[in-house]
């Protein structure tokens, strides 16, 4: 056995993969941890030491991954993946910025590359995608002329929510999601009493769309997913049928061959 | 080959319609810097030109299509579409109102039906409407009453909230969509204590309502919708029963025709 | 013809239906718009005018199917809607208080028993209620205990949300749905921080039980709906089964009676 | 018939069963009255004294359970579940906290217990919580993370939302249920206006994985439940395909027989 196939073995072992599950948890309740400025004084030696340890691990993981696997390494998406996430782990310990230094936590996605069933819940998550292209298109259109024609309009007079189109955006955005739209609307009907017209109108549309949207996922849902018991027991009649049709020929067959003319 | 049949293939050309397409977008981006006042005061002129260009673009494009098609032009409904929309456009160069020269944005709709597939997303959206008049109509006319009934009983209590019918409707429909409900209700329970009876029959019944109304458009959704995979197996199965059916029917024949008494 | 056969006739006639639809929708008209003082100080006379004439139309209609179908009147539940409904416009003519007057809009809903596709819709809303019934027992028994241990634990520190048990099942449904929830949850905090474990766990119980109950309409939706196309033609292609299994049939009693031995 | 026989009938008599029942529901009442000051001055002494007997019926009838079942009472969960709740309900009786006092009412718990539809209700909600585990995970993951890049990124802005972990994760849940997130999220923005990036990412993305629980929960019930009535339908069918080939196959058994070489 090859250095290269116990290596591959090695990290093919359960336990192994256990243990380095429990590695990226822990790490994730560290980073965490590191949140609390009373946690910090106190324990903030053993944190970032923990810390350290599980960059150590996942940087190891990844080398011997990619040392077993070698060209196929890189034909699996989970392994780009994994390695963009250690990778943006390692820029922070020498990057000054905060936002940086918050995106450590990204380590903790590792947990859906190590744990199978939820890969598979992404993977399928993932594949929807395409599938709803055309309506998402269709929304992200809806909402950027709604917030065009709001600029234009309100603009002026609630400059708070729609001076300007990415606030527009973003005060469409919120309305699409129902939150707190009836203050907004009122706030611009005092000065343009028809503007109820606009806000019913775009809520309406807004979430007829969205709703399609969700319906084209159910759907899709439905039918790529396994067939139902009611459908497995039509099957395996269908089946009892093309036995039954198969001991009839077998009948035809004998009387055939009785019957040939000698 | 007519002039008429070449304007037709330069029309259908895959390059022709990705260029019209990058036009619309384009245009649709440019009426959305222009709600920018900084932006006009640095490339106004450049957003003006872009915009009368496309207008001369989209003008063209559908004079070509109506000397295209003829009298088949006037048969797709998306024709129609296109030529109100652009009309639309036309209108506010000269007009002075706010409200026209914001609608110069519907001309974003263009890309529905320069894309196929958001053309089809569309269609279907619009043919599941019908199926839904019967409940729309229900949840009309129910929150109809309950303003008309809010208006006489709540109209004195809290009039910046139900002194008149159509803002009675306005604030039941946004009672419906669950927004704020809560303090509307507290400010009328003030006076009239037993008014919680009413909101929240109306909360549950326009929800029960909404939620049919949803019912319907998936499973309008899910009939209409092509055959799964199981059911896809189900037919084939069928489809070898037949053809085994035929095989055992060929086998009789066989008998009958030799046993023909000659 | 009877005299009562006639009057049955007049009532089945298809303008006479569409005529009472006509008054149903005026009258709806008008009482909303005798909410307006404005109007109803200038065209009050005639709004009551209409109204009365409406009332007048009712009872005779009303009357008119009594005398038509005798006995069989009181077989369908619908004619009991509508007697209920007129009588309860009657009472308030003479009544004096505001909340009987109100009511009077109720007469608009006779338009659900008059236009057939929504008597249906209403109809279907009403069967899927008893299978519902366990799920909503769980739900109000899961609002009630909330309330009681709610009163018990947050009523002396937030009195004007928790006071007493009849106000906590209001803001727990008024949670339940979602509606300004972080506000009352953070007022008990300041005094309770634990307080959030019970918002949470009641927010994501009911609302997997209010899942539920949707669902449970959704599943029973389709069942009782009609076959979709895929199944329709799966039973197509079982039909062509049985039909050539017919063809064989006939082929060997052929052979059978041929054989006979004679 | 022994005792213990006698004991087992008198407890699976269908009126003993519903007295149970009542005492449930009276019992869960008076509990409720309970939180009424105005009541306990009033009936106070009735109240408790009902409390004690209902106590004395529900410690009795699980008694008489354990006697008449003995070790099988110990396999039925339900049975642990009425234990449990009985014996929480003994505490408060000595207990000073309010706490323990406020969670007598959970006894209105021994409802879901004692009605059978309920309690197959309940069981099936239980059913479908592992197949939803990993989407649950990816959810809680989801919230961790984003709880952890918030406290760092905002909780010096607004410490009164993202100060600590707890109060981030409180704060990220309430926007995931779409309350106020449009407050939180300007009230962030005012300091750093790139935040509307970070919430509608967590908001798109919540929403997204809590729709999948949502469908894989819709699809579960949808595949375990009955077979519809065009499933019964088509299966119907299948069985007359297969009656109709049983009459082919005993007629070429005649057949076979009757041509048998003598």
């Amino acid at each position: 056995m090859s250095r290269q196939e116990r290596v591959r073995r090695f990290l093919e072992n359960r336990l192994v993969q256990r243990a380095v599950i429990v590695v990226i948890v822990v790490n994730a309740i560290t980073i965490g941890m590191e949140t609390s400025s009373r946690l910090m004084d106190e324990i903030g030696g053993l944190l970032h030491a923990v810390d350290r340890i599980a960059l150590v691990v996942f940087t190891t993981e990844i080398a011997a991954r990619l040392y077993a696997y070698r060209r196929s390494f890189f034909k699996d998406p989970w392994n780009w993946f994994d390695t963009v996430i250690v990778a943006v782990a390692l820029i922070p310990a020498s990057g000054p910025t905060s936002v940086l230094r918050a995106l450590r936590i990204l380590r903790a996605l590792r947990l859906v590359s190590a744990v199978p069933s939820m890969r598979r819940v992404v993977g399928a998550l993932l594949t929807a995608m395409p599938g709803m292209a055309s309506i998402i298109g269709l929304l992200v259109l809806l909402i950027y002329i709604a917030a065009v024609i709001a600029t234009k309009l309100f603009g002026d007079i609630v400059p708070e929510r729609f001076d300007e189109l990415p606030r527009s955006l973003f005060t469409l955005f919120q309305i699409m999601t129902g939150d707190d739209w009836g203050n907004v609307a009122q706030d611009v009907m005092e000065h343009k009493p028809w503007a109820w017209l606009f806000f019913i109108a775009y809520i309406l549309m807004s979430t007829f769309v969205a709703l399609n949207l969700f319906i084209a996922v159910v759907v899709n849902a439905m039918h790529e997913n396994e067939p139902s018991a009611a459908e497995r027991q039509t099957r395996a009649e269908l089946n009892a049928v093309r036995q039954e049709l198969a001991a009839l020929n077998a009948k035809l067959d004998q009387l055939l061959l009785r019957d040939e003319p000698s």
